[in-house]
């Protein structure tokens, strides 16, 4: 931390700052500038966030932290990680695709859904349960039922399924029948939900808040992490901005940003990224020489009758021809599908 | 709604746009203007949200709401609200103060805290027990035992108090001690804990999220009041945004906004709004003029000693000194303290 | 400037840094932490702008500064100025309000607008010659000849003038007929235009950009002083986020943070900020408690029939009902109008 | 234009409406709703933009656009143009690479800049003579000899030049030398520049401003098309948000979309877009799946001692690897360098 005082601070006042770096376990190297002093203090600020406080004394201008808040999370601790969903490796050779529709709406539905993305090539199958919806007044979502249908989804075709936990209270159920949690958007700083999924022993795919900065979405992490649970994959998926045209403004430097801050493989979601159909398969393309690991990607057999997000998903054949797109991509960056 | 066609539109999809419009139960009126083709369509846009779905198709540009999606929340189902926690009236002719510190550090502190903002003419007490913290390492708040050392601070003082809750699994702890529930900012989207909240009898705070438009706080309203609890009181405690001087952007404009588009009462919270202890006190006073119900505020006996955000707690004696002012200025837009 | 070394630094790499500060001109400071060697520059950084080019080290990670950008307009060298505007004083006692339409349609629209704010209280006409339109299709101002029509009707009320220009090769120009230059939003990081207008003898209006920070504004400012021209006045007008109920978010936190930055007045634009006539009032009556210096409003004899802004735009009605609130506020802050 | 009137209107505010849409000279037709009466107005609202001013009635409640406000640069009108450059085209087959540093700061270093970039294999050298600087106290540019040591490199390389204006004055210099013309962001909305290059014969590089929308974009080149210059390429170059890792956000899905609304090409910036260089390389490659037309980036022969945007300049070495990535990516688009 490097604390800087306010021009015309008194002998007492610097004194206290002084005493207070020291009780907090920090040596203070105080610098005599030319219009303010600066205190630096060497220490681990990552443990002893009480440090930050002093910023509240009156002739104290601005405590400046140093060091990253992450640690578990944190490149410097491990150059790479590889997370495992069923027997599918992410942050390996393998650009991974997770597809299904927004909503598991009915058995028919997200069984004719696996068999379809299954079919184009995706290896993990997406589909919501548990449904948060910003009107009560649509469809909420199939519950238990939900994840049952996607457990046979699973049996029939060999893929993996990934599906929203909205509440510490469904997780030990959510447990039982998938293969990887998915914490969305809006639960991205839900910690009391993070916490919960850190004490379980499924994957957990972290999205990016609509208004969370690369650092916040890793302290996420670290929160999952610091309960035990070291598999998580991030997941860009658009941050909120004045653009109106797209959903969301799809943000594809997180990507190398975030690998350049952490171990832990990114994948990218174009489909809540744009919100565009026609924009879906230009931004998934992307997410190769970006140096994503993955993409997660909403595909309906039917579209205009989905009961949510109609609109940003693609069908079957769209989905299909994407995946030809990928698999010219990915030997670029030494990736395969 | 408004269905606008893209300029080429077939026979055979125009008529298809239609049987849809029909078949989800609107009143289809098609307009043929000299570049596109629009279809108005007649019906509660609110209660069928698959309408909107129609936008899935290739040759639909966009499908454009008329109807605001709330009700219950919505001014025109009501002119005015008034909500009570405890004796004191939110909404009425007094400018409720609700104050305290972030965290309810011990005993002693929050004792302490709730008899200087008493004495300072504070009509509720605000504290957290359960703490929404960005590192999992920095204090989680005293859960239970914070809540008690709270009631006992309500029974000595005679101030109700609210709380924040982070999971639904917590509501009914709090309810047991609390007078009102707070929903933080990054919960104002936990669609979990709002069905609980309004499932349950006690009046909810309800903040609005930091990237949260005014639509879709009263959405977050109209989620508990669709359970049942209609005592909700909205607030503004600022938006993310570039500038990096304050914690957040503080949008008074929120509160003439919120007050035209509902009934129910809102007040501000300038701490979290500024992050900056010197620019609480003029945005606190600005609360009257833009026509909020009150304000929630943190302070702190020892700011410089608190857990959590003591750069942006008033001492006792700064809001002591608010407190006068807004005495002053009440009295220009009919309120009393 | 602090310089943050990555871990790993050689021997040889932080000499070349410390090298390079020693040959800017700082005192270089070496503080050898845990996990990062920082390295506190003394020296004043805003001149010797090239060390901040040392992040482009690869072994830097990164140049963080500890001085504020600005001198000219820093609070530091002076605590307050008043600018004067024909005989009108900003940022002395008076509450000072600039009122009119957004642009001069006719001679007959801008002789009875200056009329009519004349009669309601205004201290200054402001009105549009030059218009910065979005569409080259829309109205773009009278030019020359609505600079006559507003001279005239400055004549017939005593109204001094404000009008904004658009490029520096009508700075003279308008200079000849105006008694204040506005600059708007779009420009404030038009360069060119801060430099001409800092050469030129009457007073400045600067807005705030719409995506600009309050130290932006203060160095977009600094660049018109650093010519010569001290007479600037800044100006909130709103800034560009998510929210789209109003036209900008009106940041009014601006004003007291502008004021513990700068010793320039500050004042404050609801019209603009808000873009919606109902917000209007509150937003301008809230500019009081915040400690504006004054504000700036629209108001047009039949909004309705405006070539511009009609939908932000007060009636004089309205504008006379504003005034009465203005003047009951004003006291309460030792202001009168 | 789609008038939806408030519920409870009268019937002569109904009529005034209707006689209002009539005297603008649309066709009004009316559908009478449950809750709300709509009046779809048919006609050409591009060119007659005072029926937005209907929105300041108080029995208004909102006036909704249908067609896009620009027509020149519209998709509509034109499936896909080609700008020349020197001898370069952009839009067509050819994947466009202009590169060079921020600033000619030497006629050496622009000579041996042009070298380089020209030996990696770049298309158009770029470099500013006249610099928008933030701070005043920073660089500000070589002006004219800077204009006379490009067209030496041109001269010594065959490279053509793109360089930026800042003000209408400017632009009769800077053509003598320059092949194109760049507007930068913060210039995007400076109008009086964007008709003066309007009416000049050389191509213009539109940047997008840092916080316009696509369509804002759109109609600043529909400013410069309405003057005659209709060889308009635009540039995304990121967008500001509250992601302080990086120095803007960089809107990769601009390019889609703008391409999907326009029939002008498309290139983008990286060195701006992400202001880190270690982000550049992806990010850069990311261009050809997304579809753009080619980019924009710095290169400086020593970044460390560049008189400005260091950080974000690639060395020779760095770009040159990023070339031979190019050529391998760009055939996947059918692209070419």
């Amino acid at each position: 931390m490097i604390i800087v005082l306010k021009p015309g601070t008194k002998k007492e006042e610097y004194d206290h700052v002084i005493d207070r770096v020291k009780e907090y376990g920090f040596k203070p190297h105080p610098i005599v500038g030319e219009e303010r002093t600066v205190i630096a203090c060497v220490g681990d600020e990552r443990d002893k966030t009480q440090l930050h406080q002093l910023e509240s004394l009156d002739y104290v201008e601005s405590v400046v932290p140093i060091l990253k808040p992450f640690k578990l999370a944190s490149k410097e601790t491990k150059p790479r990680s590889v997370v495992k969903v069923g027997n599918i490796e992410i942050g390996n050779s393998q650009f991974v695709v997770m597809a299904g529709p927004c909503s598991v709406e009915t058995k028919e539905q997200i069984l004719l859904s696996a068999e379809q993305v299954k079919k184009a090539g995706a290896h993990i199958l997406r589909g919501g349960a548990f449904k948060p919806r910003t009107s009560p007044y649509s469809f909420q979502g199939l519950e238990e039922e939900g994840l049952k249908y996607m457990a046979e989804a699973r049996e029939k075709t060999g893929l993996p399924f990934v599906t929203e936990v909205i509440q510490p209270g469904d997780v030990a159920l959510i447990e039982k029948y998938a293969d990887m949690f998915q914490i969305g958007a809006r639960n991205m700083q839900n910690f009391a939900l993070l916490k919960e999924v850190g004490r379980a022993k499924k994957p957990v795919l972290l999205k990016r808040g609509m208004s969370s900065t690369y650092k916040e979405l890793l302290m996420s992490a670290e929160y999952i992490m610091s309960q035990g649970n070291y598999n998580v994959v991030l997941c860009e998926r658009g941050i909120r901005t004045f653009e109106d045209y797209t959903r969301n403004t799809f943000d594809l430097t997180a990507v190398p940003a975030l690998k350049e801050l952490s171990h832990l493989p990114v994948i990218v979601d174009p489909s809540h990224g744009t919100g565009v159909r026609s924009l879906i398969p230009p931004m998934a393309k992307a997410a190769i020489p970006v140096g994503a690991d993955g993409l997660i990607i909403e595909v309906h057999p039917n579209p205009e009758k989905a009961f949510s997000d109609g609109a940003q998903s693609l069908t079957p054949d769209q989905f299909g021809a994407l995946m030809n797109d990928l698999k010219r991509y990915a030997p670029l960056e030494n990736k395969h599908l």
